[in-house]
């Protein structure tokens, strides 16, 4: 008796996985780079953004807003005149810690797609969860503030480990902190040998043009072959 | 035909609450008042531990230090010459980025509840999921960074709402940052009206005293009826 092959499935994958490799072909069919953009609450992701967008020349960028609740960093965002979307893990998905997979997907239809080039969706402030959700982002990056001292890459290396950049904000506070920024340098390479590190403070300036070329050149950088 | 009478249990309690009331039967036949100790990562639980131990007259302090990997704070903490037991949550609970009841039960035959009168139980640097989980605790308390920014309150209100004390640490940054503290205190009063708010720097000395006073009459008042 003939029968027909059965045909085994392999690279079995879980549904976030899934779903963000279908983010990741919307992304793809817009020309859209994505990055996901996280930190502890507090770093300054939506100050460093604000400054990316203020000097942004010709590259469109749209922002994806997660939050528990509210949506405070939105406001700030959409005075900038760009599209922004806020995302909140509270009423539909119990207060997530973090975003995943599926919660942006469900936001995508409020995402212009069309009408950008770069998509920055701004995670919920956690060291922890965040790290363990792709998306269907090009590039994770995070910022750590230096107030939170240096022992950070140390106690949370998921985080600092999944990130390709890592600013290191508010260096301007360094005077008055009892925190050496050389161990903090140290303490990423030891879990990340290959991360970009990139001082910066946003109420200086120091580091912003490099922060906002990292941005502009990631459009070019996602579309080249692997 | 006789039949007994079905009993209906009620005020039916999730896994969680039900472990976390053992924890706290536990804590009371020792004696010992116990409070869960929460921030974001950076924000100075530990140092202000060691303030509260360093000046601590006849309180005998415990620390059960949940983290995600590592041994960083506990290391420090034994500097000080007091029992503490470290809870990671990486190798045997997944990476969870809260500490919950089951997992301070886990811990508790390594903590000598007879030696202490006061156990300090400092959580995962988290402001969303650590708030969601009752250990069988006394007191929850939280320690917030001037260097966060005044909004955070109501972007993580949960957590602002679920404590008793909220020590805003770090003031000595005030003179060097875009943060309003009457702000920030307001803010803090809208989601949580009845907090203790405590302004205090581990660097300065601020609030260290008023801070190692409320630890030193809780064990009176969680013995107290309520």
């Amino acid at each position: 008796m003939h029968r027909t092959k059965v045909r085994v499935a392999v690279d079995a994958l879980d549904a976030n996985e899934t779903i963000a490799r279908a983010n990741r072909d919307d992304f793809d069919r817009a020309g859209v780079a994505v990055v996901n953009m996280m930190s502890a609450p507090g770093a300054g992701k939506t100050t460093l953004l604000e400054r990316a967008i203020q000097g942004a020349q010709r590259l469109r960028i749209g922002v994806l807003e997660g939050d528990v609740q509210g949506s405070l960093d939105a406001d700030r965002i959409a005075h900038l005149h760009v599209p922004v979307t806020q995302l909140n893990t509270d009423p539909g998905f119990g207060g997530e810690c973090h975003l995943d997979a599926n919660m942006v997907r469900s936001a995508l239809p409020e995402v212009p797609l069309s009408d950008i080039d770069l998509l920055v969706i701004e995670n919920v402030g956690n060291l922890v969860c965040p790290a363990e959700f792709r998306v269907g982002e090009d590039a994770r990056i995070m910022v750590a503030s230096v107030a939170e001292g240096d022992d950070k890459p140390l106690k949370y290396p998921l985080m600092f480990r999944a990130c390709e950049l890592i600013i290191v904000n508010k260096v301007d506070l360094l005077p008055h902190l009892d925190v050496d920024l050389d161990r903090l340098v140290a303490n990423v390479e030891a879990v990340n040998p290959t991360a970009r590190i990139l001082p910066c403070s946003a109420k200086t300036g120091e580091g912003v043009d490099a922060w906002r070329e990292w941005l502009a050149r990631l459009p070019e950088r996602a579309a080249a072959p692997a």
